[in-house]
């Protein structure tokens, strides 16, 4: 009898924004293969809390100084484990099918006959902003948002400050993406900000404009994992200094539960 | 002593997709202040599963034949049973960031100094396209996506087929939408679905070009709520027909759990 894969999203990292389905997939599951960011944090923060899981755990996800296992060992080891009879659970930082080869790894393995289920989760790129008080549209502010990973498409990215972007993977390109985009209709004095490690100890905030972020991100040492936040959305953050910030903003800063 | 409000994504409307954190806040809640689309279809959901909640339920939600309660009618109901002392969950469909007016009645809320917090949901912007087996992004077919309404910004959305675009509240509109967006880089053969009622007793996909799809929608007479799916990445949909299917998706339909 082949088993099952089950593709679930993680969340952001806190173990509160995995969904109800999820947890369950966690709890049936026999073999957990698990990415480090977020899914890694979930893992262990519900083993804190007291979640206990049958699961054997598998850690794909790359470790300081060491290489992530290639995509393709991933894949193998998915279609074997199912192949077993296992019930395996994918457990993917954020959203499985954002910028994350969850379609990759439900393509890999329906090809090779294993019955593969995907379990939607919360996305990093609307969570974190959501945290440093960013909702990616508002009424006035912002009636559109475009997700992006640094390296690809900031060339072509059209429209102004109330067509949000949102920059995953972004820091090492930041200095090339805030450049690019300040030239467009945006202008180098759009807000931008940097949440980095969100929801986890090392959460900050950085607030400027396309013009100044690249500067305050190396002279603050800003790093990977970071949302990066491209509009007028970010003047209601209660991170941005006052020439910035909108009036709606003089709030107090914990807007996350 | 003030109360406290809780603004909640409820996810797309199944009661699996709601998160952990969401649910211990309608279990802590005094009121629920529920929107129809999605909140409802969580409350119900959970009611049947048997989850007791203690709390009183507010529908402010459009009902077929009524308006909906006025924003500025729900911005004062939160303040006055905040201060009231109750704990109020906010319950929106989806994220409450995402064309959900969550920040206006964050804002409101927070300007009368009433604490509310957040509590990021599973939006129906990739959770939707996603049972229909779509990925927003994906290697070599997709590497960035913008939401927008219908009605918003259509006319300036740059970018190719491998820039995917999701429409919200996109059903009114779609013919227009389908016209503007064919006479860019897309072209009018670019693949479009149509993700009717997701998670509900009336899911249905429909899937054409944005030549085709207007048509399409008026013979099957397609209505809200609805999420729109413009790009290559369609082509990966088990609902894909045969000429825009890529090779990649002869695969079974049933993708989510
Ligand atoms: C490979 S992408 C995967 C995104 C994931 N599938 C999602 O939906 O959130 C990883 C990137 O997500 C962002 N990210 C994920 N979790 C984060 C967190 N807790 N704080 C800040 N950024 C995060 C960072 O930009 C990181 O480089
Ligand atoms: C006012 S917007 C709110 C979006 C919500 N905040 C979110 O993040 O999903 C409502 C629109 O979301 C989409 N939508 C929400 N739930 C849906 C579902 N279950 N199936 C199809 N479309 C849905 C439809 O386009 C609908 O018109």
């Amino acid at each position: 009898m082949t088993g099952l894969v089950l593709l679930v999203g993680a969340g952001p990292g806190d173990p509160g924004l995995i969904t109800l389905r999820g947890l369950r997939a966690l709890e049936s599951a026999d073999v957990i293969v698990a990415d480090r960011l977020g899914a890694r944090g979930v893992l262990d923060g519900l083993a804190a809390e007291g979640v206990q899981l049958k699961a054997e755990i598998v850690d794909v996800g790359k470790l300081p100084g060491h290489h992530a296992v290639p995509q393709d060992a991933i894949n193998a080891l998915l279609v074997q484990l199912a192949e077993q009879g296992k019930t395996v659970v994918r457990l993917k930082g954020g959203d499985p099918y954002i910028f994350g080869r969850g379609g990759e790894e439900l393509a890999h393995c329906r090809e090779r006959g294993i019955d593969v289920r995907v379990v939607s989760g919360v996305t990093s790129a609307i969570s974190v902003p959501a945290i440093a008080g960013i909702p990616l549209t508002h009424r006035g502010l912002a009636t559109a948002f475009t997700v992006v990973t640094g390296h690809d498409q900031i060339q072509e990215l059209g429209g102004g400050r109330d067509h949000t972007v949102v920059l995953l993977m972004g820091v090492g390109t930041l200095a090339h993406a805030a450049m690019t985009l300040g030239r467009g209709e945006r202008g180098a004095s759009c807000p931008v900000a940097i949440i980095e490690d969100g929801f986890g100890d090392g959460q900050r905030v950085t607030v400027g404009t396309l013009e100044t972020i690249a500067h305050q991100a190396a002279a603050r040492g800003v790093r990977s994992p970071a949302v990066v936040v491209v509009g007028d959305v970010v003047r209601l953050s209660p991170y941005a200094p006052a020439e910035l910030a909108s009036h709606r903003s003089a709030l107090g800063k914990d807007t996350a539960l």
